[in-house]
């Protein structure tokens, strides 16, 4: 019950014990084709370029930004959490010239904000993050697109935290670059991240393509794609290669991560067979669920709740409890684990998830009776049963 | 039957249908323990610095190349086939300065060719591949750590060919980096890339050390690991922040791919169990028998036979065969995968794999039969039963 990883659902455990086949046997290239319209669901986008990175959620924005960024370009990462850091310190990597604003943790950026921030930068990308476990809020996106167009910057952001627990709209929302990790409201294991590219992210990306020496000697055409632009600092990372592999080209580049591939493709089958909007209703439930129990318990919560994430909620430390002995003992002697915090908030907050295969009634009762009879242990005074009592309200009045 | 990816061995794929569990549960810290351990056994080294990189083979180059390599080193890489050009290719985009020689495919270097190369590039990394399944030749690696040593170069190799299915002592050879893949000999799936590092590798690495942003800023001390030289150009691919998630510290960077995870762990105990050289041997025989059988059926095999890999071979496609329908007829009818291949030989030789789960009498003997009906339709005149006799007459030898 962390901020993730979590557990996954056991569908996903049991599709990725598949035998493999092989990189081009026609079952595989019909599964890479097939999982590329499941995530065209799951991401609510018409792109063409969607697709699997095959590593970590980290992977997938390395993979964005180099690919989008060359040397010396403009970017500007709107800062509310350890995550926004995270797209500075790889765009920084990337040799982009990177400008930021920042916001306290807990709050969110209005448009207006990040318009008069656009305005000053004149960056060619912004890149912020959607929801942001570190602190437990998602930025709104919604009008962000529109401004992006108006000032000609590029709009990417990463929604692993997110995505398939709240509302996100690829196309509708005017995203260029999207990318997303597994291990959250996905239900499946880190290491697998899936990604989408409008055509105008494609458009850039093409200009820097270029085609492996030992891959090329055979097609002259292939002179013609020859580097033009700034050729991309990474090979494993560059989107046009990897857009090829993905492509009807089937142009060889890594091999890919079959045992992820049939993880991320039911993950994604999981939730469309569900329905991608009942699956964040269930978020919202649960999530719900667990706030209001924590209330109950007399526990006060972290951060703009009208910005809260569904699938991920902070709640202060009790006064005089052990925050890491509290968690131990949740999970040594109840199995169950909740998540400690990073940089300003570390020891502050726990980080409590309702997400994927976890968000469930069940997981949500008995981690509220536990941290209750945890934090009884610890000498913390409580209305005893004020946890689950109150979220067996929230399910009552949603029945 | 292909070079790889192969089946996997159904104890790896049970292994990566466990549960997840948190990312520092203490059994899930104990697993990335045992697994260093494993791989240290695998590798043949005393390295405290042996660890999985979360992507392809490919991701183990680039985190390898990347980390050791700042913008302007000298690297020189001997190329024998496609794999050489990848490391050209990524060394490249590391902002290297890449040297290079080259010999024709099918054929290796000797250790005076690389030291004279050496002493005229005067790099500070040389960089060349083990086995090279484009072409099924391995360059012997034996003398070239001590011309490295002598020289004070770094001596870098990617054995994803060939551990486990060939000799290979990281220490014994004076390796001070290795990387590697699971979807060879291995037995597993690609998307993992154990990878070791000897000190004099680490020291390197450890001296172009950053720590994010985001998890800096409560400790004071961190400040004294602020960027010293140039900074490595990719966060995810950082080994120095990878080395500081994996060591004592375990300062948090990716999300460790748990499932990924188990099967690397998974891999290490199947051959640690058949005993490395005991793997190395049931790798020789089957590879022997394969390549006896297709002689036997009249076929000729290319390459330099004194250094071809125990678990790959090239056979020329006969004239006047269609190599791709030859390749299809055997998927489709006999469900039996075998390799085309890349560069100057593609269209000219099909490459058949003996590795992993797949180095078996049952295999070989299944995959001759097949070819040799199939070859048949094709209006190949052979010996009836020559394939597998010949493939027989080395397993009784043998016996």
């Amino acid at each position: 019950m962390g901020p993730g990883p979590i557990n996954a659902d056991p569908r996903v455990l049991r599709a990725m014990s598949a035998q493999l086949v092989g990189q081009y046997d026609p079952s595989m290239t019909a599964y890479m084709t097939e999982t590329q319209e499941l995530y065209r669901g799951v991401f609510r986008t018409a792109n063409e370029a969607t697709l699997l990175v095959d590593g970590t959620s980290r992977a997938g924005i390395e993979a964005a930004l180099v690919s989008l960024l060359s040397p010396g370009d403009r970017v500007l990462v709107p800062v509310f959490g350890r995550f926004g850091h995270l797209l500075v310190e790889i765009a920084e990597r990337c040799g982009a010239e990177v400008h930021t604003i920042e916001t306290e943790w807990g709050t969110v950026f209005t448009p207006e904000q990040i318009e008069a921030a656009i305005l000053e930068v004149r960056p060619t990308l912004l890149a912020v993050v959607h929801g942001d476990t570190s602190t437990t809020v998602a930025q709104p996106l919604d009008e962000l697109g529109a401004i992006c167009r108006a000032h000609d910057v590029l709009f990417y952001t990463d929604v692993t935290a997110s995505i398939g627990g709240n509302r996100f709209e690829t196309d509708a929302w005017g995203l260029d670059a999207v990318t997303g990790g597994l291990q959250k409201c996905l239900g499946g294991p880190s290491g697998s991240a899936p990604i989408t590219l409008s055509p105008r992210a494609v458009a850039v990306i093409e200009s820097r393509k270029s085609i492996e020496a030992g891959l090329r000697s055979l097609d002259p055409g292939d002179a013609d794609s020859e580097v033009r632009a700034e050729r991309i600092r990474s090979n494993y990372f560059d989107l046009a290669m990897i857009l090829d592999y993905w492509g009807p080209k089937r142009l060889n580049h890594h091999t890919e991560a079959t045992t992820m591939l049939y993880g991320a493709r039911e993950c994604a089958r999981i939730i469309l067979e569900e329905g991608l909007y009942e699956t964040i209703a269930r978020h919202a439930l649960h999530g719900s669920a667990m706030l209001a129990g924590l209330t109950g318990l007399g526990l006060t919560i972290f951060g703009d709740l009208a910005h809260k994430m569904t699938n991920v909620v902070a709640v202060y430390i009790p006064d005089g409890v052990n925050g890491d002995a509290v968690r131990a003992e949740l999970l040594n002697d109840y199995g169950i684990e909740i998540g400690t915090s990073f940089g300003p908030l570390h020891g502050k907050v726990w980080r409590i998830g309702t997400m994927g295969y976890n968000a469930r009634k069940d997981t949500v009762l008995t981690t509220l009776a536990a941290l209750e009879a945890v934090l009884r242990r610890a000498g913390v005074t409580l209305t005893a049963g004020g946890g689950t009592g109150a979220a067996q309200d929230v399910y009552s009045d949603a029945a």
